[in-house]
């Protein structure tokens, strides 16, 4: 097995000023190569803290990739900090030159300063990594740590930039210096169940796995996600085994499965409503917008998503949802009554085989003693059915407007299924 | 100064499955409460990286937060790898025991189990942190280390559990226990210049920065945030100091100041609207409802948002925002003299003071050579006035979809400065 550190440097991920996606997505790549991730560290823009990231991971690992830290501001520290560590001197490399200047003079239209060409400089003891989608370019050191040849590579810590690098160069790279194993890994959701149970309706299951095959559980508000993986050193044999055991697993928490990917809710409803030649629509109130977001944010959208209305106030879910005044009047906002009658209105003004209506109370103000914050309302229809549920999410706003959102993508999944058997 | 570390358990953090935001918040509860973190750490649900990571430290700070790896299932061994490098004995505690015997049975509704009744175990050498929003106890730990005396608390992973024991318990009990220092943070926000170019103007400034003080660039995606950071023992004399420093640098950047405050731009307008007593709509078609989304996520948006309407069809383009077919016809979707019909028609149905209407290619399908992916027409308008203007993004779907709502809502902002001078 190859190992491999992510160290991520910048002070603001140790206020907390960002959150750290970078890791997530180095992980991933260096997982899908067959790369074991054993560590990831962030430090700040320290040289010392630096240091000591480097000294600790390269004992563990051969690979170390590291983003973040090389803008040209004084903050910026990776790049002296690396030449020093590897004991390079500074030079500028000519085709990083002329890309900084390109970006800095055409794209941008600023001013080429000194602190330009800066950035264009590399310790001329690593190999360059031209960065196609900014300034920064990334470097490459090699150093031979207990007889082991271990590979550092420093990346910009700007996502996107660093993503075109990873994935045009870094992976490339490490698949040719290395020889490493197959790691497969099977997802599937469950919904409506807890760890526990699962638990031990797969006591038995969890036994029997072989040795190369661990499975684990991943539970979000309302969610279980079941994880196998495995590890083999033929690809092809590894998948074999792995689907086989994946299919039994099915079979165990057949009840209470949602998916056997492991991807987004509203991508397997998107799915089912391309494969049955569906449309939706969505008429929102209390998510205000963030199901059509989810929706919208799928590739390729426009062949099942219709639109929404997103009627926040009481006048907006009458003059563009028909509601009746006096419905409003009876029930509230948040009740069934208003749902169905919403749901209606974005079937007849998109034309769409379905729809998802939602209205609740998401806090942290307009809870009531007979609708408390949490309170929520959803109906799924097509001009053939409705089905609408009460639900009461006990979160802050922000997770109560997710739950809603899955809440509701799951209602219709249900429904499509129903209708299209 | 007091430092901190956190460490953070699961496999899943090592192969990307999942992002982890539990990391940022708790470096700004600590930093907030006046502690430095210096590290943060994700080990595997792996008995032998944890102790690593509490090894190594638990030699540079006085404070380790450790959350994941306490649910009930076999992948959790972070509860007796701490028992047992803390040298204790697992013991049922009875306050826990009642907590996950409420939520099994009366909230969850499911069989309480041998299971569920471990979850209420604890080390014997603890003191416990009773959950208040699930099932999985708190655990604190002292140890003398280096003859200082060395917090660990372990917490859940799943953030809301975590966030109420930090808030509640963690942070009082850490306050109670060390004398800490003010570190004080102003951040604002400029749009429109790059790094270098604003780096170059404040050498001066940065030069006459005092010891105490730093001063750090955050570029991302056409933004650029200033972030200055002071300690000091008084708070009182911190806040006095970083803020005659921060309205110096505030006179240095400000033609291109978009915020003083390290907040998301659509707060900076909701706070806009909300003191001119104005509303706004939007109607979307490329941003697919994330602007409304981020609009209603704000606390309290039903004071200032009334609705939108997304026009992911031409057809809904038509018949709700009153765009002309010929318009369509002549200039496709994308253009200009679109935006401008759907700005007019959102204005009309919601009768709101201002909108922002946006139509774009986010890929990756559906670019043309005249109107390659990232294009982009986006008017902001009220009864008044409407402004359009053209963007050209160059990123992926979601990058494209985040960058065109920011340009949206900050030419939104420009409108309200300008028409409520």
């Amino acid at each position: 097995m190859i190992y491999a550190s992510i160290i991520t440097i910048g002070d603001e991920l140790l206020i907390g000023q960002v959150i750290d996606t970078n890791s997530a997505y180095l992980a991933q790549q260096l997982n899908k190569a067959g790369f074991i991730v054993q560590c990831r560290v962030a430090v700040g823009d320290n040289a010392a803290a630096i240091k000591a990231a480097l000294d600790t991971e390269k004992l563990r690992s051969q690979i170390i990739l590291i983003t973040g830290g090389l803008g040209p501001t004084a903050d910026d520290i990776t790049k002296p900090m690396l030449c020093d560590y590897f004991g390079g001197k500074l030079i500028v490399n000519s085709e990083a030159y002329d890309n900084v200047k390109n970006i800095i003079t055409h794209i941008l239209k600023r001013p080429f300063t000194e602190r330009n060409q800066k950035q264009a400089e590399v310790p001329d003891v690593c190999t360059v990594l031209q960065n196609k989608r900014g300034t920064a370019p990334g470097m490459v050191f090699t150093q031979l740590v207990n007889n082991h040849h271990t590979i550092f590579v420093s990346m910009p810590g700007v996502p996107y930039e660093m993503m075109g690098m990873m994935e045009l160069d870094v992976i490339p790279l490490l698949k040719a210096q290395f020889t490493t194993q197959s790691i497969a890994h099977r997802t599937l959701v469950l919904a409506g169940v807890g760890e526990s149970t699962i638990a031990d309706l797969l006591t038995t299951y969890e036994a029997q796995l072989p040795a190369n095959t661990t499975l684990a559980y991943l539970p979000s508000y309302g969610m279980l996600r079941l994880r196998l993986t495995a590890t083999h050193p033929s690809e092809a044999e590894n998948n074999i085994q792995i689907d086989q055991l994946f299919y039994t697993l099915q079979q165990h928490v057949q009840p209470y499965l949602v998916s056997i990917t492991d991807e987004p809710l509203q991508n397997t409803v998107a799915q089912l409503l391309q494969k049955n030649n569906k449309t939706i629509s969505t008429a929102e109130s209390c998510t205000g917008g963030y199901i059509a977001h989810l929706f919208t944010s799928i590739e390729g959208a426009s062949s099942f998503f219709e639109g929404s209305i997103i009627s926040y106030s009481n006048h907006a879910k009458q003059s563009l949802l028909q509601v009746a005044n006096q419905t409003l009047i009876d029930n509230g906002a948040v009740s069934q009554a208003v749902v169905i009658q919403m749901a209606k209105g974005a079937l007849l003004q998109f034309n769409t085989s379905y729809t998802i209506a939602v209205s609740g109370i998401m806090g942290p103000g307009g809870g009531t003693p007979n609708k408390p914050i949490g309170t929520v309302w959803i109906c799924v229809g097509s001009p053939k059915s409705l089905v609408a549920e009460q639900f009461h999410f006990r979160f802050d706003r922000a997770l109560n407007i997710k739950l809603t959102a899955a809440a509701g993508i799951n209602m219709l999944r249900k429904l499509i299924l129903a209708e299209n058997i």
